[in-house]
């Protein structure tokens, strides 16, 4: 059992200096690897990590070929800015050829979870020569593990491996305490800026997680378009999260005053605290109407657009 | 070229008796068919068949087994108030045999209109001794039928079949001239009630049009729940059109704390004149909520609910 740090329980600096302190207990004068994604979780471990270890931190960004527009160089700058050295690893092709052909949810998690610990980080860890690694996993990752209502990638446990046995590593997760909202207060008091601490989350799957049925280099570039349209367009809304889906079903539409066969985008905004429920945003209809009028008229194939109206539950925050 | 009649121009009553007097000069002493699907196209075709022939208009309702809830009891009982009698026919097994195995848009409206022309009705007509059918197409029909943005299945000409030389009879189609809008005044100044004069417009592929993919027993009634609450909950909206979808992509979803993979119900609704156009329309957050929370909490394995926002074009009406 857990012990849950709530946010209102939570003093960021004291849990700070707690967890920097067990960090270097744990470490000592050994050398610890992480995983950073970008996500605030992810960062405030890096930045958690990087105080108690400085240069003994080896992080590194996994560039997995389905990522925002411009995510892998963006995220690398903010971390050179505060002081923290990132290294980008290229492994595009090794996640497209994974997911290649599949079409089931799970089945994409499960690839994109193997690719990443078993083939790609298991051989960063390994010839690192770390024996420490640094997990942002929340107390929500968990809850929803061992639910079943999502399996989320950075629960080891939960995926049947042991680290220290199949790798030789021992797994730290200074965040497993705390839900989103008490992670944002930490990432703040540790000087992230608000791009990332009041980020919104994004899931272990990236865009993979936004294309219903067959993950592409095709279908993810649409994807991503009507995501950076998305999110532009709906920063302002100030809601938990928004994002756009591109689904398989192909919908009827028209395109120069004929018939045309095309794809659908799902857009979700979601008001929530800590993301285990979740209602759609109120949003102005001329907002949604502009919205669907850029998507339509910029994304490629693309003739409807809709915006989810179910809550969460019965509905779930991602679509795959 | 048509000519066209717009509603400016109509005079109701001048165009009734006109239309009157040429089924009543066309037809002559002989036997007429038509078939009445409730819509105000086909029924305001019907009374004036019903005006100019009396009993040698022979109307037929054909129940495809993909009508909405309670359709053929309500046509027919709505009929004989109005002093014309409806033959109902009963061909479910037919046409889901014919939609069985079918997922594509273009071959479910093909299957339907081949079992409805050369089938069914083909074969109602012949042994019904009748050598004029009378035809419910509109200017919008032919219009989108050329331009190919979709196949109406009340245009013979376009269907590469000579009625004349296929079945021996003549093809009437006295609302030719006319859109829907006028159509509608035409049909209340001969008396349909309001439910149907006013009744927004239904697709001939009838709920197999409302269903993505495969159309089963099953999935119709799915979608026939979802449609008769979409159209009890957005009547008020007094909006030209509206109706659920549904999808054969699945979405990940929760039922009892647990994942649960299910189904999406798309809800579109449109401000429009004439079908040629169209907005989706301004409906209140709260109302689009508890329509949401009604179709997840009763229709079976739905999950999510999503409200289409892109015009129409490049949107068409309908998804199918």
């Amino acid at each position: 059992m857990i012990n849950e740090i709530t946010v209102q329980q939570l003093n960021p600096k004291q849990f700070i200096k707690e967890q920097v302190a067990a960090i270097a207990a744990a470490v000592g004068d050994g050398i610890a690897i992480n995983a950073l994604s970008g996500g605030v979780d992810s960062s405030t471990v890096t930045l958690l990590g990087h105080r108690a270890l400085g240069p003994r931190l080896k992080t590194v960004f996994i560039n997995n070929g389905i990522m925002r527009e411009g995510e892998p160089a963006r995220v690398a700058a903010l971390f050179r800015r505060l002081g923290v050295k990132v290294e980008v690893i290229d492994a595009e092709q090794e996640f497209l050829a994974a997911l290649k052909g599949i079409e089931d949810p799970e089945e994409k998690r499960e690839a994109i979870t193997q690719t990443f610990y078993r083939r790609v980080f298991g051989r960063i860890v390994r010839r690192s020569g770390a024996r420490f690694l640094l997990q942002g996993t929340i107390l929500t990752d968990v809850d929803e593990t061992v639910a079943g209502i999502k399996r989320q990638h950075n629960v080891f446990a939960q995926l049947g491996i042991d680290p220290q046995q199949a790798f030789g590593y021992q797994i730290l997760e200074p965040l497993l305490q705390l839900r989103k909202d008490g992670v944002r207060r930490v990432g703040r008091a540790l000087g992230l800026p608000a791009e990332v601490f009041a980020r919104m989350p994004f899931p272990g799957p990236a865009l993979s997680a936004r294309v219903i049925g067959a993950v592409t280099p095709e279908r993810i570039a649409l994807v991503r378009q009507a995501t950076a349209i998305v999110e532009r367009r709906l920063k302002s809304t100030g809601a938990f999260q928004y994002l756009a889906i591109l689904h398989q079903d192909r919908v009827t539409g028209m395109r120069n005053n004929r018939r045309a066969f095309g794809h659908q985008i799902e857009v979700r905004c979601w008001d929530s605290v800590d993301a285990r429920e979740a209602t759609p945003t109120k949003i102005p209809f001329a907002t949604l109407t502009k919205l669907a009028d850029e998507i339509t008229a910029t994304v490629p194939g693309v003739v409807s657009v809709t915006y989810n109206i179910a809550r969460k539950p019965p509905s779930t925050i991602e679509a795959v």
